[in-house]
């Protein structure tokens, strides 16, 4: 019997005893330590970089010799001066077992990083995507025993990778032989393994080895925003997030807007469709070009959206999804060719991935939020609520978790408000009104001055100031309220009730000027009293949903808040509270998750363990249908008022005082105070 | 326990006990006994159909008394009187059994049909389509536990037909809602079940019943000619057989010289790749035109070439398999979609499989032809030629299979040659030589009279006389021989030296005029001195491919020979073993497979089994490369003569006798006779 060494592995505790000349790389391998290694332990990818450690380890029991590897060998030293790397470390494929050894993987070297670190709960997403690349030697072909180039190269994926019966695509095979003559018979391939049991696919094949280059965008399709992060399908991480506005808004700025026009136009789902595939690929390119990598290296997108948008990229119509019982043409994830949704800017053989819907009105976005936040692992009782122009909500915790939709307008995000625009730099989006003198005071996105800042004007200067967003529009109608300019009805009081200039006759109601720029050619932004009445359809909408599924789950509170979206990031929870947006709730217990739908989008490009459990739990995700509830329209009506009761918010009465007002705009031009 | 009764089944002699009561169909299903149902028993396909048989069987053991099934029921007597249905046939699926019952399922109502009868080899092929219809009862949407209509149609499949986790297309899941509701939550459903252990395929889905409407395309693709028979799916009788010429012919006649044009042009593979995926669209059109079938109700497509027409058919450049080692970029049979080959005009989620090839010049329509002709089955030593621009030769017997291919050019095809045309309407096909006076008679396709009988001139009016074919200008030259026009080395004699003014100057040498239409502004057809060496480099190919084959084997002659390919059932065994195309064998041993190749093609069209079959046996066939052998070279050279050598074909001189003469056409208009 050979001589043999013992190797431990840290931080995985794993240890075994192997013959004296095994490489490291192998020993993991066989011990299943998670030893990351694209070449398959030919000296050229340093995926495989260890630690090796020396001296006494009590802890483990044994004491490593300087000599337990064999010495630093020419190919490290090449890859080293060439490529650099860290002081102490080796590549596990070249270091060879001599004695016993104790050899810490850092985190770098392991496939199943972990890499999305999610700041509000402290969870980890571990590494582990579809798509990978993996370094191939092939063997040529023999005249005399005729094979393809490709049979080739599926036997050595088996031999060498443990890949069997991979499927490929016509350009792939078309690229095959010559990447494989270039590559003297050694070629980096891209190889998709989904889930669902289906083959591994090659989405490409390149001479030689090729270093990273594996990309995929984690898209949320909203129905007024498209926002897509492009990230490494190597490390997870994020090196470029954007966005643009739906382009289907000129069809419709909500879902059933967008189900209406095609039900009414004879191939206006077929426009739409062609409308937000275009989008995407602009996208695509876009984001490619900012974060500065060839869009032709994205190999996978994962798509959240609402179901109406989900059949609009689909090219279903979505006729049925605007009348009872709201029937989705297909509910399960989906796995496709990009090139199936006619995506034509990204890699011709890239794979899609859709999560999965929960129904009719509740779709793969709220899914995402769903797999992001966990509400099935929460201890208390959580209320989710992701704001977009269709709001998601999730009410439950680790016993039951319920799902509903309610359809609060585009109000949230800037759109069907006078003033309104998108979030982007001079758009306002932080606003204060003193109680006293009426006065605003607001901040712009793209600065950290308010306008009363010093300095406000310079930091300013490029974008100028174009509007009011959708969390700028939030706040200032919670501190309208709060400063007396607005009753609990909504109603915007004029000068001689409010005391201000500020608040100027607009035909027979109000609006209160947050700033006039058009002395020096800028806009003037107001708020209206269409703006108020929007944003209070809005928060009562959101309100009556929350309160549905309180009402179904049989709880008269929650213990915490998650506000999420797009913009859920950007909303104060106070002035959510005050607006009477969310359910009364101790104030340091509403958290904002950003967008968290993107987030989950994110996770499932990284993880596949992540798809197949949130394929699972959106089984047992118990959907409440709004749209025909009573009591959804019985809330609703009790809702619209700001905030909805101060005495059954208990909680919002120890953080701000409401002003007793109430006002009255009949007649022209102005209002009488009446006492409320 | 309830009663039971004896139920037997024939022609399978299955038999079984079952409930009073049990439908005839349920108790076909849990036999195993092959009875077809689209509908599934709801007596609407009326594909079950049986004929019960009453009275004593003592073969069986039984007596089957009059009301040993239900009476005859509504449902048989609206489908009878709306359809019609032979006298003593039931319906299967409404039928119940009463008492013992012999019950014969007639050849119709069976799934596994035997349709593809082979007049040569009287071998049946088994109807087992990868296509097929099943009427689905699918489940309505229920608001409260949502799930998509196409899970509800998944899980229907799976109750009611055992189809499991089938995938589909999203211009299927566009026309899923609306069929599912004009069918009244019942539709018919096209599944797609490959072999490869690939997932179900839903290709498309029709509101309601849908009465037959599945059709595939059997093609072979050859290098001047492309052949298509639309064949039925459901008992695979051909409805049409169309062909027309490959555009890629402007490219290059043969297939090095498409190599040698893709090398020397940069994006020329990709214009030939156009080419021909446009013509077979065209193609499939104008078949389906033809046969007044709608080319969408296309669904599936089977196709056979060689390789370099496989590469240029997938968009592969075929460079490397025009240089040693003659390397495939994938030799395994393909499964793709028909929208990946740009096949538009047929159905959009149409499938498409390709024989597996054997080698890098012996392509899927060799394999194609082992599978139709099936010589590792044969217990003599059989040669099949399948000639064509390419030649493919199979030699072997249960024992052992070896194959080649042959590059003969396209003068076998009628190109090339000076009044050469393809075979269609007014092409001379026969061809007699009176050895006397010289005189040559004829016939044209298109009608059944030699140019000499009454009635030649009216049959033939509307096509004319327009030129020669591949197998005309076999039997021309061999009956040139013959009549001592033409000598061993191949030369036609002057009319001093043949006694006939038919033999003309043209240049150096000397041309046979066959038919002289130029008075009536027709053509002048003629066999020129360069149509000889044409054929005779052409027959010089194939027989040097099946010395070399016999070489490899170790067999000096062979025991039979099956001509086969395109034109391949026209070929006069006689006159090719005149001219020396194929090996010495017994006259009555030289059989005709028409278009082997095509039958292949058709047979892999209706049946996964004979795919899974053909796929093992190209495995198993031994390829012998003739390019670079040097016998080959050598064998090519001595069989150049017409006939190579009488002393070695004893049985052609049992059939003809050879003038023994010799020609020598030196000078200017004329020859001198020269006494062999």
């Amino acid at each position: 019997m050979s001589k043999e060494a013992l190797v431990i592995f840290t931080p995985s505790g794993k240890r075994g005893r192997f013959a004296v000349g095994t490489p490291i790389l192998t020993a993991a391998r066989q011990l299943g330590v998670d030893l990351d290694s694209v070449c398959g332990g030919r000296g050229i990818c340093s995926k495989c970089q260890i630690s090796p450690g020396y001296g006494d380890f009590a802890k483990h029991g044994v004491t490593v010799d300087d000599d337990a590897l064999t010495p630093w060998n020419s190919v490290e030293e090449r890859y080293k001066s060439k490529r650099g790397m860290a002081p102490g470390r080796r590549l596990g494929c070249q270091a060879c077992v001599m004695g016993d050894v104790v050899v810490d993987v850092p985190p770098e070297s392991q496939v199943h990083k972990q890499v999305i670190r999610k700041s509000a709960t402290q969870r980890d997403i571990v590494m582990d995507p579809a798509t990978r690349s993996y370094l191939v030697e092939v063997a040529e072909p023999d005249m005399h025993e005729p094979t393809g180039d490709f049979e080739r190269l599926t036997q050595a994926l088996a031999a060498q990778w443990q890949i069997v019966t991979p499927i490929t695509t016509l350009p792939v095979l078309r690229r095959l032989q010559p990447a494989l003559r270039k590559g003297n018979w050694s070629v980096t391939v891209v190889v998709n393994q989904g889930n669902h049991d289906a083959a591994p696919r090659i989405l490409d094949v390149f001479p030689g080895y090729r270093e990273g280059g594996l990309y995929g965008l984690a898209i949320d399709l909203g129905s007024t925003t498209i926002a897509a992060h492009l990230c490494s399908l190597e490390d997870g991480s994020v090196l470029a997030s954007s966005g643009l506005m739906n382009p289907q808004i000129r069809f419709g700025e909500d879902l059933m807007s967008r189900v209406s026009y095609a039900m009414m136009n004879p191939g206006g789902d077929v426009e739409m469709t062609r409308a937000v595939r275009t989008s995407i690929n602009d996208l695509a390119k876009s984001i490619a070009e900012e974060a500065k990598i060839d869009p032709k290296s994205i190999f996978e997108v994962v798509f959240v959206m609402n179901p109406v948008m989900h059949h609009l990229l689909m090219g279903i119509d979505p006729v049925e999804l605007g009348q009872a019982p709201f029937a989705l043409a297909t509910s399960g994830s989906m796995t496709l060719n990009a090139s199936e949704l006619d995506l034509t800017s990204i890699h011709d053989s890239a794979r899609v991935y859709v999560l999965p819907c929960i129904a009719g009105h509740v779709g793969a976005d709220c899914a995402a939020v769903a797999l992001s936040e966990e509400p099935s692992k929460s201890k208390d009782m959580v209320l989710i609520v992701d704001v977009g122009t269709n709001a998601e909500l999730l009410l439950g915790n680790e016993t039951r978790v319920l799902a509903c939709s309610s359809p609060t307008g585009p109000a949230f995000e800037g759109a069907q408000i006078s003033s309104g625009q998108r979030a982007a730099p001079g758009a306002i989006e932080r606003v204060e009104i003193d109680p006293v003198t009426k006065e605003p005071r607001f901040r712009v996105i793209g600065s950290d001055l308010w306008n009363t800042d010093p300095g406000f004007d310079a930091a300013t200067s490029a974008s100028g100031i174009t509007g009011i967003c959708g969390s700028g529009i939030i706040e200032a109608v919670a501190e309208m309220r709060m400063a007396g300019l607005v009753d609990q009805a909504g109603l915007i009081g004029g000068p001689d009730q409010t005391g201000t200039t500020r608040c100027e006759a607009e035909g027979r109601t109000h609006s209160y000027i947050l700033h006039d720029g058009s002395a020096e050619g800028g806009p003037k932004i107001s708020v209206t009293q269409g703006d108020i009445r929007a944003i209070q359809l809005a928060k009562a909408a959101l309100y009556a949903g929350a309160k549905l599924l309180m009402d179904e789950m049989g709880v008269e509170t929650v213990d915490r808040v998650t506000l999420a979206g797009a913009f859920g990031a950007h909303i104060s929870p106070k002035h959510a509270m005050v607006l009477g947006m969310i359910p009364d709730v101790l104030l340091e217990k509403v958290t904002s998750a950003g967008n968290a739908a993107g987030t989950g989008a994110r996770i499932a490009l990284c993880s596949r363990a992540a798809r197949t459990a949130i394929e699972a739990t959106v089984q047992q995700i118990h959907k409440v249908e709004t749209a025909i509830e009573p009591r959804f329209q019985e809330h609703f009506v009790n809702a619209s008022a700001i905030p909805n009761a101060l005495d059954t918010f208990p909680e919002l009465s120890r953080i701000v005082t409401l002003p007793n007002v109430s006002f009255n705009t009949s007649g022209s031009g102005g209002g009488r105070r009446r006492r409320g």
